[in-house]
């Protein structure tokens, strides 16, 4: 691990004691063992490497933080000083866990399994059963809860030093994106512009924000399919919009933007109408709806004054959710800025907070020349959400 | 996925029925969601790739294999050709998982969860949840039964296909330590046997067998610590013994292997008579593991056999068990050949079956030299233990 990797495992875990005094709970336990067959998704925020043998990395209000671990496994996580105390068993982990709950006699253990939200449900079914056997004979196992509140909540609100690296991964990818500008013209395939993306990441030692087969999406005029398909060989023409979906993963954090050209015919001596509107139309409901991001804001509202303003503006409602919280993944954390559709359940609930990272996003299907995706990366601020990209402000005209 | 992949699934999800006949299990369903997230490492043996929304693959012991899953990953699963009918949704999986399951009435449903083995307990305890409310108002709660036994099996007995690719990884790492053999000399250090070594990998475009950065251990001389330990940068000196235990991973699969050196000093003619002792001894306990290495045989008297051996030969019982299934990964399923101490638990326990495949090693510490360590990859037959790799039957002297 790199000491800014490090850095970071140490912040969260401080963070997360704060965390737990805010919501009330005195004990968060995260439990798991081999973890290279089944990894805890928690472990990238407090941890950073695999674990072998069954371990308990547990978590106090009162600021303590104990791991217990097998003994091969003491030495790495005694180097990352993100826990006070190492405790390395050779035997068997019950004696040393109980005796650990039993000194802090917590109220509540958060343990990290959640029915709505997949990156806070780590926890397997059999080490819960373990769980519950190791503590039968205590008060216990009615005091489990669910870690997921507190567990959004670290996902979510970003320290200076992760806030610093999705900077840097939105910054590297509109380098990419601004050398693969030239590259679009007449004649070029979708399948083209992929594999020039795909160079780049392999050449700067990047990975993909998202599935590999489907970052970049590429959309190339008005025959492509929209959204997360892969590319199939169109070919750019004269009078086409073409969009591009992509994002980096550098050094653990990610970015995700959409930019979008349009390719003139020889005969333009103007873009059409048409297609200025639909610009004109997506920045004007992109910047209603970062206007309502802001902490305090509930996710369906700030989706709700995005999906209004493109409303009013003349076009159809976008069929997907205006913003996602971007981090470890393209997709990190509970609050999603979406609709009160059922497919989003209660994600869109959730309280937009300072310290979260958005990536934020709409588009626009222009009939006969093809798709105006805007997306944008943005951190919220006490005041609202500023960019870390570089916004689009005009299409790019080839 | 390849070709090669594609069909190795669709034999395994066979392999997978004739399982639960011989099991007496009516019905396996595996019950994931957001797999970049948390993956249920079964996934890789009857899936091979990522899902999204909530999904249930369910496999019958009439033969009946049926996937159900978000609209989006449909022509994923269908171009699998694994399932006889795969089953999208848009808004709920609950419908279509109630219907199925009531038409095949199970007396039993498997679900992925193991209280001992990590590689079957990939059902999260918030997807048990959702399950567990799913069938509320049916009989089969009370009917969720473990799938570990049935994994266990469908891990471990590889197919032809499956021997085929591990037999194939294993001679790519033969052909990569003959050509680090010219290589070992006395004054390199046990850094530069590894970075030649990974950049072998890198060149090949393999993956390492187990953690990158323990992958290989190289042991130089009679200073070095014997185990997982990382290079420190020993250097070889003449009268030095080598030990490197290295594997490779290639199209999904694995391999493990040990090979020593001795490093003669310029005035011996002859190697050490305790070198020779050593070497001779290992060759007789190995030989008597692979023995005893045959279908019916449980680990611990597999085990027992090399031990007893190698005790036989005036030298100390070693420290780990005699072998473990290798395949997708280097600890790939239940059985271990391993004593029966209590860290074993019951994988010592399980029964040898013909389509496994095993590394075996053991080794021996000859003082001021350094340690012997044997390590070869077999496969069982219907008659016992077959070598894999061309075993290592000379010490290789430089």
């Amino acid at each position: 691990m790199t000491f800014e990797a490090t850095a970071i495992i140490r912040e969260k875990t401080e963070q997360a004691v704060e965390i737990l005094k805010e919501k009330d709970i005195d004990l968060w336990i995260t439990f798991v063992r081999e973890t290279s067959q089944v990894k805890d998704p928690v472990l990238d925020l407090i941890l950073g490497f695999d674990l072998t043998w069954t371990s308990a990395l547990l978590i106090h209000r009162s600021g303590a933080r104990v791991a217990i671990v097998g003994r091969y496994d003491v030495p790495n996580v005694e180097r990352l000083g993100a826990y006070d105390r190492v405790i390395g068993y050779d035997a068997a982990f019950q004696q040393p866990l109980l005796a650990e709950i039993e000194a802090l006699r917590p109220r509540q253990i958060a343990v990290n399994y959640s029915d709505s939200d997949p990156a806070a449900d780590g926890l397997t079914y059999g080490m819960f059963r373990v769980l519950s056997r190791t503590l039968a004979a205590t008060p216990y196992p009615d005091r489990l809860v669910s870690a997921e509140a507190l567990i959004a909540a670290l996902r979510g609100r970003k320290t200076a030093s992760e806030i610093q690296l999705i900077k840097n991964a939105v910054e590297r990818t509109e380098e990419i994106l601004a050398q693969l500008s030239p590259y679009i013209r007449p004649g070029v395939a979708d399948t083209e512009v992929a594999d020039f993306l795909h160079n780049s990441l392999t050449k700067n030692g990047y990975g993909a924000s998202w599935d590999w087969d489907y970052c970049p999406v590429v959309t190339v005029g008005p025959d492509a399919a929209v959204g997360h398909a892969m590319p199939s060989g169109l070919r750019i023409k004269p009078g086409n919009l073409v969009q591009v979906d992509f994002g980096i993963s550098h050094y653990g954090f990610v970015s995700d933007l959409q930019r979008t050209w349009y390719v003139r015919s020889p005969v333009e001596a103007t873009i059409p109408t048409a297609i200025r509107q639909g610009w004109d139309a997506t920045t004007v409901a992109l910047e209603a709806g970062r206007a309502a991001l802001k902490p305090g804001a509930r996710g369906w509202e700030v989706d709700a004054a995005a999906r209004r303003a493109l409303v009013e503006e003349g076009y159809p409602e976008y069929m997907h959710a205006f913003g996602h919280h971007i981090g470890r993944t393209a997709h990190d954390g509970a609050t999603v800025l979406g609709p009160r559709w059922e497919r989003y359940g209660s994600s869109v609930e959730g309280v937009v907070e300072t310290g979260n990272v958005f990536a934020i996003e709409l588009g626009v299907v222009v009939p006969g020349h093809g798709y105006i995706g805007r997306e944008e990366n943005v951190v919220i601020t006490a005041t609202g959400a500023e960019y870390l990209s570089h916004p689009q402000e005009q299409l790019w005209i080839v």
